[in-house]
C-alpha cells in the first residue's frame, strides 16, 4: 500500500523527530527535548470545578456538535481580551478557534499555499510549520535570525527581487526553537515593508505571555492598522496543552473562508475544551494568578540554568539568553548533532538536535535545549554530562 | 487578501450549506436538516463522574500533550472491541486516533490524493467527504446506489476500464445522506472485486451501531483478509460528537506513515475527550445500555416519521425506509431543491437539499430528512408543511 501514497508525504513523513523522543524516552535519561509545559503549573482544582459546572449545567452545548468558527462565547472572550491587550478593537468575527496551534498553521498552508510557491521563513524556523507547510509541496526562502530579530535590509532586499512569497512565517517572541525576540523597531521596520510590497505575514505567538521579567514588545498584529497579519495564539502553554484549543486572528472576510476550509479538516474544535477555556479566560483573577505562577516557575528555571550554562560551557559554546519562553539554542562548533544526539542518549541526556529546523540548508552544530521540565539537581547533571561529552568531541 | 487564496479554495469554499444552516436557525422554522444527535440522550452523570475522577487521578496524562496516534489506553480499548465485534484480531497499532472522523477523511485525502487523481465514490455520497477530496484538487467517478448497494457489474466495468483510481469511499451501513445499506454480497463481491484489481477503499462507518432492529451485515473491514479497507469510525453518533474523537483502522506501517502526516495537522487530538472515551468502552454495562437506549429511541422516532410520510406523500414522492442510522432520503419528481429550499424556509420548514451529496451531476429533486431530533408532534407539522409545498410545486 506505501507506493500509493501522495507525493507530499515523502516531504512529511520524516520520522527524525519522532524517532528522536522515542529513544529520550528510554529509562535513565534525562531529557532536556521534548516543549512540554510542566504539569505541575496546571491549575487542577479550578478545571475540575468548572468542567463539572459545564457538564452538569451546559451539557446539551458542551457535549454536543458546536459551529465551526468556535463557540461564541470563546470567541468572544478571545476577541475582549485581544482588544484590551492591542489597544485595537478585534471582533468576535475576526476570531477562529482551531484544535491547537498546530491546526491553525495546516489551515493557512491549506488557504494560501499552492504547490511550488514561495514561503520565507526566519532561519531556524519551527519545525512543525515548516513540516505542516511541506504538506502544500513548497519552497522556502529565509530570513537569517539574529539576536534582535531578522535583518530588514535583508527582508527589503528579498521583497524587491521580485520573487513573490505566499506569506512570511514569523515567530517574533521568544521563538521555538532559538528563545529570540525581535526588538521594536525591526517589528515596525518589518511591517513596514510588508505593507509596502503586499507581503502577508503569519505571525505565531505561542510564548508571548511566558515572559520572565518584563513583558516583551508589541506583537506585529497589534501594531498591524490594516489586515496584513494573519495572529496565531494558543492555550497550550498559558493553559493546558491536552484540551487542544487554539486560535487564529485575520480580518473577517478571511475567517469566512478560513472556516469553510476548517469545516472539511475537523468540522469543529471540542465543545467542552472551548467552554472551559472561555470561563478561563473570563476568570480575570484565575488567569492572571495561573499567569504570574508560570512566569515566576519559569523565571527560576532559566536563571538556574543560564547559571549552570555559563558554568559548564563558557568557553566551548555559546547559547542565546531568552527573556520568556521554553528554549535556548546552543551552539557547539565542531559537533555534527546528527551523531552527537546518539551520543548524547547513550551518555544519558537528550535534546532536541538542530537541524530539523532549518528549511534549506541546516546548521548541525546547533541544539535545542529546555529548562521547562526538569529538576534543579537534575538539570546540573544533564549539563554535566553534555560537557564531558562535547569536551571528547 | 482574498486574490491570495490557494486555487484548492474554490473547490472547498462552496458556502451553500453554511448558508442553509444559517437560515435553517430561524425562529419558528422546524429543522429535519441537521444531523445532529439527541442531546437528551448524553450520559451525562457518568461524563461528569468520569471526567471528574480522570481530572483528579490522572490531571498530568489528561491534560497533557499526548502521542499523536493517540493514547494508548484508547487505541487498546478499541482494538479489543473491534477485535471482538469483527471476529479478527486488530492490534492498538492499527488503531489511529482522529479529531472527529473529519480528520480522518483529511487525513487520508492528504496521505494519498495528488492532484487530478481519480476518486470513486458511491452517487450520493457524504458532502463533507467530498468537500475534505476537494482540498486535494481530486476527480471523481461515482457507482449508482441501489436500494441494496452499489452495482458490482458497474464497479467491475470500471476497474477493468484501466482508469487507475486511487481509493473508492464508501459509506455501505445506513449511508448518509441516503440511509441505504449494502447487503451482504454486494460487499462480499466489492471485496473481491477490490483486491483483484488493486483498489483501495475508505470504509466510513459512523452509523453502523445505530441499528433499529437487527445487526447490519459485517463491514468490509471484518470481511477484509488484508489490507484493502481503511476503516473510519466515531465516537460522535454512540456518544458525544462535542468531544471529537474518531479513529481509522489500517495495517500497522500506513498507521505509522499516518501518523506523521496528522502531526503536521493537529499534533494529537484532545487528551481528556480520549481518556473520557476509553473509560466508555471499557465499561462495558454502560455502554452496552447506552446503546440500548439510542437504538429503542431512533427506532420509536423513524417508525413515527415513515408512519407520517406514507400518509402524507404516498402519491406524490418516493423515500427510503432506512434500517438504521439518521437520515432517509426523498425524490420529489419534478421539484427543483434550489429553489424548493427557500420556499420550504417561507412555510416554516428546512431540510438539507440533495444535490450538495452529487460528486459530479447533481439530481435536484432529492432531499435528506433526519427524524432525530423533533418530536412527534413537530415531525407531523414539518411534513404537513413539506407536503403542502410539493402539491402546489
Amino acid at each position: 500500500m506505501s507506493n500509493n501514497f501522495a507525493r507530499r508525504v515523502r516531504k512529511m513523513a520524516d520520522d527524525t523527530v519522532v524517532n528522536t523522543l522515542k529513544l529520550a524516552s528510554q529509562p535513565g535519561i534525562i531529557s532536556l527535548g521534548g516543549g512540554l509545559p510542566n504539569p505541575d503549573l496546571f491549575p487542577v482544582e479550578f478545571i475540575r470545578e468548572t468542567v463539572d459546572r459545564l457538564i452538569k449545567e451546559n451539557s446539551h452545548q458542551v457535549l454536543q456538535y458546536g459551529p465551526t468558527p468556535g463557540l461564541p462565547v470563546l470567541r468572544a472572550s478571545i476577541a475582549s481580551y485581544l482588544s484590551q491587550k492591542w489597544g485595537r478593537a478585534v471582533k468576535p468575527e475576526q476570531v477562529l478557534i482551531t484544535t491547537g496551534s498546530q491546526q491553525a498553521l495546516d489551515l493557512v498552508g491549506k488557504a494560501f499555499l499552492d504547490k511550488s510557491d514561495w514561503v520565507l521563513v526566519e532561519n531556524p524556523s519551527y519545525l512543525a510549520a515548516l513540516l505542516a507547510f511541506n504538506g502544500y509541496e513548497v519552497k522556502y526562502d529565509t530570513l537569517q535570525l539574529k539576536p534582535g530579530g531578522i535583518d530588514s535590509g535583508e527582508l527589503e532586499k528579498k521583497l524587491r527581487s521580485g520573487k513573490k512569497y505566499q506569506f512570511a512565517y514569523f515567530i517574533p517572541t521568544f521563538q521555538n526553537p532559538t528563545g529570540v525576540t525581535w526588538n521594536e523597531s525591526v517589528r515596525r521596520q518589518t511591517l513596514a515593508l510588508a505593507k509596502q510590497h503586499g507581503l502577508m505575514i503569519i505571525e505565531d505567538d505561542p510564548y508571548g505571555e511566558l515572559y520572565f521579567q518584563s513583558v516583551p514588545p508589541a506583537s506585529l498584529a497589534a501594531l498591524d492598522q490594516g489586515n496584513t497579519v494573519i495572529y496565531l495564539g494558543t492555550f497550550s502553554k498559558t493553559f493546558c496543552p491536552g484540551l487542544r484549543v487554539g486560535y487564529l486572528v485575520a480580518d473577517e472576510n478571511t475567517v469566512a473562508t478560513l472556516t469553510l476550509i476548517k469545516q472539511a479538516m475537523d468540522l469543529h474544535s471540542p465543545s467542552l475544551s472551548q467552554a472551559l477555556v472561555a470561563e478561563y479566560l473570563q476568570d480575570q483573577k484565575t488567569y492572571h494568578d495561573q499567569m504570574e505562577k508560570i512566569r515566576v516557575f519559569y523565571r527560576e528555571k532559566v536563571r538556574f540554568m543560564m547559571k549552570e550554562m555559563e558554568k559548564q560551557f563558557k568557553n566551548v559554546a555559546s547559547w542565546t539568553k531568552p527573556a520568556g519562553g521554553l528554549f535556548t539554542w546552543m551552539t557547539v562548533p565542531g559537533i555534527d548533532s546528527r551523531t552527537f544526539y546518539h551520543e548524547a542518549i547513550k551518555a544519558g541526556v537528550s535534546f532536541m538536535p538542530g537541524y530539523p529546523f532549518y528549511a534549506n540548508r541546516p546548521d548541525y552544530s546547533t541544539l535545542r535545549l529546555t529548562f521547562a521540565t526538569v529538576g534543579e539537581e537534575q538539570m546540573k547533571i544533564a549539563l554535566e554530562r553534555l560537557k564531558r561529552l562535547i569536551k571528547r568531541s
